[in-house]
């Protein structure tokens, strides 16, 4: 049977990314896995990590088995080389070049799914160039409306708002924003996921879900006329329910994936209990991208002791939905695929 | 030896509550246990549950040993009898009665410590009385600022805010308000846990704890100046830390207790894991106070089918504060015992 093919970039070089490709490679993951990097980085990687491993260049054809140990090479060059622990911004455009080849090669179906390791934000900036990280990279080069979404065996969880200052959750929460995520989200759930129906649970903005107004009206003004208007497009909305009880066993039972209104409403429940199984997912995007959820660990970066876990968290649940990428249910969603001024995910093929 | 005597308050007649206590009776707990409210609410309650109990008027006096059933009485009627499910707003004043009994029995050294069960805060406003909760009733009572925890047996979680609309949160903590919630936290950890030195984690207000103030300043401008002041006296204060990895295993090993900034921050995690096992204490009274973490459930009033398992966590949690409530280590903080403004917590005798 063909291997799915996966494209994992190293991020920064400075960083861990190569080392942990290493540890990857050495799994027996049934995967084709491409490496979208320096070679000499790899092989320095790999000397530190005291693994040996064989580099083969991609030439795009088709395994039906990957020895362990064994990694195709999309060798793209370092501008220098790296010192471990201190991002050189000259090597910036190696980085974003990286990307763009893992993002193209999906998008042109060279690989069926990228999964990336950490890379380091400041030193692209340094460079002078404006960059805010991978989602936001590989939303504008995919024309695509993104959704952050992070999960862990047990637990899918997307984001209403992301990295914003808590005082400006509130007013970054509207009827359109919500719409346009759940839209992402309930066609991603179908369309990756392969969930015929996803049942989606929305936590409240407010404690207590607000407690009918007592403790805040965004519920009464924002998330129920949302929420209504969808459900009646046929969508399965659970909410605005009370975060504090909205992860308890028996609420699990009830739905697919959670979304919540910001970063510490719900990332603390997942990495809590799931620390490193826990995968950053992008929704939204015409292809498959998982990511470790973890940063760059310049401090252990060269010892050759970084946990690979995450990272083979993220390209397992990239095999996952590879798998599961097919069943998508052959009945679309009442209004789903009207154009309604948002920009609808796109699926490959 | 003298069973510590715990007073145990049944909250609204129409819940769940007297069937609870009804429930914790029956189980072997080794405590004098004080029911405060209405006899034949509870010979009813014991009725539906179909347990047999025995009620003895509580005369104060030291038991050494109490059989699973037996129950002492503080009788406190109710103005009407109830109906389960159906709040009436003329039992309001017997519910004060024995929130009132149980305060000033615990300062006047006739308890060791007072366990709650839910009451329906909207039916004593019916009734038109100003109320806002146990917590800030009993805090009146004893003209004491307090601080709310949740604790399971595995978490500590303290709130700097409480129930307030999100949006509100930034504005609400300042440095005083800080520096007040982590003296009383500090102290209580040290009188009634009998921690010697304990060490807290504070988390920041914004995602990554503000990370370095690209994601908001309150941690620049209110938390790392009030921390630091602490800190200076001599307190053992982690953070301010990301909220999204502090609850990570590695984490809860260096420390005794978190504050939280806010509610959904934290509660989803303790709730997640522990539900039933979450109790609610309340820091800074002059005397001990825990209490179930759920409602009223009229929904399952009068089937005798809740479940005490919070109830029954409650009480075992204020015996284990009595147990270790006269180990207070001996060495004051320095500056703890200075009145600078702030009401400190007493400790009753």
């Amino acid at each position: 049977m063909p291997l799915p093919r996966l494209a994992v970039t190293a991020g920064e070089p400075a960083g861990i990314g190569a080392e942990l490709l290493i540890r990857l490679a050495a799994t027996p993951l049934a995967a084709s896995l491409v490496a979208i990097t320096d070679r000499q980085l790899l092989e320095r990687a790999a000397t530190r990590c005291g693994v040996a491993i064989e580099l083969i260049d991609d030439d795009g054809s088709v395994q039906t088995e990957r020895r362990p140990g064994s990694l195709r090479l999309r060798h793209t060059p370092l501008a220098v080389d790296e010192i471990p622990g201190q991002p050189d911004p000259r090597n910036a455009r190696h980085v974003l070049d990286t990307l763009a080849e893992a993002a193209d090669g999906c998008m042109a179906g060279r690989y069926d799914a990228v999964v990336t390791a950490p890379l380091q934000k400041s030193s692209i900036n340094d460079a002078g160039i404006r960059f805010s990280g991978h989602t936001e990279f590989f939303a504008e080069r995919a024309h695509a409306e993104v959704v952050m979404m992070l999960a862990s065996p047990e637990l899918r969880v997307a984001l209403a708002t992301t990295h914003l200052p808590l005082a400006a959750v509130s007013a970054a929460i509207t009827q359109a924003s919500l719409t346009r995520t759940l839209r992402i989200m309930h066609a991603e759930l179908r369309a990756k996921f392969g969930i015929a129906e996803p049942r989606i649970a929305v936590l409240g903005i407010n404690p207590h879900a607000g407690e009918g107004g007592h403790l805040g009206r965004e519920e009464i003004d924002t998330l129920i006329p949302a929420l209504d208007a969808l459900r009646h497009e046929g969508m399965h909305l659970l909410g605005p329910l009370p975060a504090d009880t909205a992860f308890v066993p028996a609420q699990r039972r009830h739905y697919d994936a959670v979304l919540a209104m910001y970063h510490d409403q719900a990332l603390p429940v997942l990495k809590s209990e799931a620390f490193d199984r826990t995968v950053n997912l992008t929704l939204g995007l015409p292809f498959i991208r998982t990511s470790v959820d973890h940063g760059t660990a310049l401090d252990l970066a060269g010892t050759g002791r970084a946990d690979p876990a995450s990272l083979i968290a993220a390209a397992n649940m990239a095999l996952e939905l590879v798998a599961r990428r097919d069943t998508r249910p052959p009945s679309p969603l009442r209004g789903e695929d009207r154009d309604e001024g948002t920009i609808l995910p796109r699926t490959i093929k």
